[in-house]
């Protein structure tokens, strides 16, 4: 039985199941109906309340095997009165589909499972494809992607190249495929002295000028000038706060929270040292104690290019007219799981309402991204 | 009629008047009755709900005045299940009065109320003794021993000298007179920048770099080394606020309060011009906003140590045979508006439990202090 998806009307239905993370939804089950009437394998790989759906066509042990990566999960809508439209509605005006998760990405997830069906039934590869959608990308991903990939490795199953179907475009379709990302890390620093009157701070140890002086260290490091697929890495304070309401006491504790984007010359641990080295120093000028608790939410990494972004960067060419620039830039996405698994680019619709109020997709480019999708199944499985 | 007046018997009478700032509570008008029993003068200088009482023996135009300045109100009990005792019961336990007030300074009001009371029926004085008592000294001040001055300045009244009656002894009875204070100012800070994405800092400004290095600069600046009667001017950053919860969001503004205690070398607008030459320093440095609200609670005051301070001294001496120092260490009194009327000191009792729960005073003491203000008219008029 052949069958030709419309990646725009599959993208609507998605929108209507408000699949908030954690919720399924029912946009998992909409899928998994449709790919198991076009003969793929499904599974459903769900831990911890979180649902991931794995889907394969073709044999286990193919030689080839080419993989789709993407999540079904979105946030929250927000206020819903700054909505000009239902947010779970999926309304279509001026050539836009309206909705949450219509940039983030059910228009990428449609987008890829329109193409795998109609590309194994219309011309049936020597390989398999592989789809791997999760219920929790937005969330903290602990039980989503990790799952499904924790899941392949111990019953055998593998893809060969993935391709991540996040929004990558900044402004036109076409212009990006990401190739790695930045790690990221994030720092809470507690500093602790000792309380007493303002009046008095001789006998008193004040935090503060020692939190100032370790923030303003951190702030006017570069910690590097970038290398040849990074930009530089970045650091920032994001926020300081003691809140003492007392203008005559000087108070025993301050906080301070920073946010770390890291390219491939740091890790997680590296910078952990650093920082702590940093603290102690300031620790020992200022007679405080200072606690810093990082949490590394993702390690730097890339998939330099070669044969899987080369093959995207020409199925994005033919369809579009544009060589896409091969890029680190961005947050974090799945990817930085996936890349322990096989070599990994993302590829995707302009991002530019992502997140927001009145999100929304121009519906032309999800048949376009459908068949950027269809191009590189087609080049690589020939 | 001749009577004599037991000064602690008249302090447990005022704790029972519950007269936290604002409230008059009936403290003053127990006062007003007793002095006018004993022919003062008695005026209420109300001003905006605050009550204070202006009492005076003697002639309006006399040569000779010497004036007392205290306060009835105090401060809340705060978390009353932490007291041992009814706060406004006036409890006696092994030689101590309990309550709110007891120390600061219902205790200082009794003993002068009653030293003046039994000096001018025991040996009238050729000349004036002023006391001048307020509900506000606890709270903003405005209407309280200001109000008094204002209206003193209007009627013409005066007084040559002025002793306050808070407790100025750190440890023990008769070690410490203070003949000034140091200065206080609070600085309310605001840097504002530009808000943005933490993985993109170049396209944000982030203002808490600048606020650490505006913040470095401060605690790190020696004001002076003191001076001939003062202690070290010191500054404390007292809190810093941003408020931001979002590890990856650069915030738009953050803030910090210090507080400043300034000697003779400073004023409030010395200070403030300096405080300002600093922000915009850093503000052109970091291309930032910086907006600073400054409130002088009070300018540095002395009188320099001469008649009043030496004859309080020497009734110190003769009352408990200690030197006392000449201190200007402290925070604010009310003494700070005094000092725009006449040379005025303070002396009282030992301060170790003002504002505090289960506050208490030495009943021996009260009746010493007495003493004390008995013996400084004394030689006042002799």
């Amino acid at each position: 039985m052949s069958q030709t998806i419309d990646p725009a009307d599959l993208t609507a239905r998605l929108i209507r199941c408000a699949s908030v993370t954690p919720e399924e939804g029912g946009a998992l089950v909409l899928l998994q109906e449709m790919l198991e009437r076009a003969s793929f394998d499904c599974t459903r790989v769900d831990r911890n309340g979180i649902a991931n759906l794995f889907a394969r066509w073709g044999a286990k042990d193919a030689e080839k095997s080419f993989g789709f990566n993407g999540h079904t999960d979105v946030v929250p809508v927000g206020n819903r009165d700054d909505w000009s439209v239902d947010p779970f509605g999926a309304e279509e005006k001026d050539g836009q589909l309206y909705g949450r998760g219509a940039c983030d990405m059910k228009s990428g997830v449609a987008a890829f499972v329109a193409a795998a069906i109609d590309f194994v039934q219309t011309t049936p590869p020597d390989g398999a494809v592989i789809l791997t959608i999760t219920g929790d990308e937005e969330g903290d991903g602990v039980d989503g992607t990790r799952a499904l990939l924790d899941w392949m490795d111990e019953t055998g199953e593998r893809m060969r190249m993935c391709l991540v179907g996040e929004p990558t475009c900044p402004e036109n379709f076409g212009e990006m495929i990401k190739i790695g990302r930045r790690g990221s890390l994030n720092a809470f620093v507690t500093v602790t002295g000792t309380q007493g009157h303002a009046a008095y701070p001789h006998r008193a140890n004040n935090p503060i000028p020692a939190m100032a002086r370790l923030v303003d260290r951190l702030s006017n490091h570069a910690l590097d000038t970038g290398t040849e697929h990074f930009d530089a890495s970045t650091l920032a304070v994001v926020t300081l706060d003691t809140g003492n309401p007392a203008t005559n006491v000087i108070p025993r504790q301050t906080r301070a929270t920073l946010n770390i984007r890291f390219n491939d010359l740091h890790t997680g641990r590296s910078l952990k040292e650093w920082l702590w080295a940093e603290a102690d120093w300031v620790a020992e000028e200022f007679g405080v104690e200072i606690g810093i608790e990082v949490k590394v939410s993702g390690e730097a990494f890339l998939t330099p290019p070669g044969e899987l972004s080369a093959m995207v960067a020409r199925a994005v060419e033919a369809e579009t007219g544009m060589v896409p620039e091969l890029s680190t830039t961005g947050g974090t996405s799945d990817a930085r799981f996936v890349k322990n698994h096989c070599p990994v680019v993302e590829f995707g619709l302009v991002g530019q309402t992502m997140h927001q109020v009145d999100e929304r997709v121009e519906i032309a480019q999800i048949h376009r991204l459908k068949s950027v999708y269809t191009r590189i199944l087609e080049s690589y499985f020939t």
